[in-house]
């Protein structure tokens, strides 16, 4: 079972989310699979730079964590999906909300970059 | 100035927003700054764990970004103090958000971690 290396501070609420649905490649998994993308190998194709191993990792915690559902269809070769719980619903706005702040500070970023360039 | 080793994907919004905003240490020191605690060793004292070189970094961070505004005031000894800018609030309520949903999460993973010591 997945049992992370230093225990999360549970009155941390931002630490937990960083966790649970916002690390690195998590939020991008999660709005893969909201937009339809339910098999391994599909995902791993949406997100770019992610590997087999890593992504397998990711969603074998976002389970565990009770954000997503695997369903394993029995047929040859078997077919496995994974589909976002209630739970792993109720997480979509925030990192919807976090995304859209991050695409609202681009041009910010952009701006620091060509002055940096020009310096 | 801040330069990141590993520039940021100007496309993903989340990617931004968790390297400005909600980093381990920003997203506290933002917190903070919003309750009132202005100064760099107040900030320290507040924040478990949190070093006087690594809270110099995110503030510096922070500023270069144009989350925070950093005031000097010309007395003996020169007082330093912490302010968000109107960019900067607009992270709270994403980083209140954020919390929340960690917050709503704990119970989940306190019963995850119960589990755990049982089996």
């Amino acid at each position: 079972m997945y049992q992370r290396k230093i225990p999360l501070d549970l009155d941390c609420g931002t630490g937990i989310a960083l966790e649970v649905i916002l690390s690195k490649w998590k939020h991008c998994i999660l709005q893969e699979i909201d937009r339809g993308v339910r098999r391994p190998k599909d995902l791993t194709a949406a997100i770019p730079g992610i590997t087999k191993r890593v992504l397998h990792e990711q969603l074998h915690q976002l389970e565990f964590y009770g954000i997503v559902d695997k369903v394993i269809y029995p047929i040859i070769p078997p077919r496995v999906e994974y589909s976002l719980t209630p739970l792993g619903k109720t997480a979509l706005p925030i990192v919807q909300a976090v995304n859209q702040w991050g695409l609202g500070f681009a041009p910010n970023l952009k701006s620091l970059r060509d002055r940096q360039l020009e310096e």
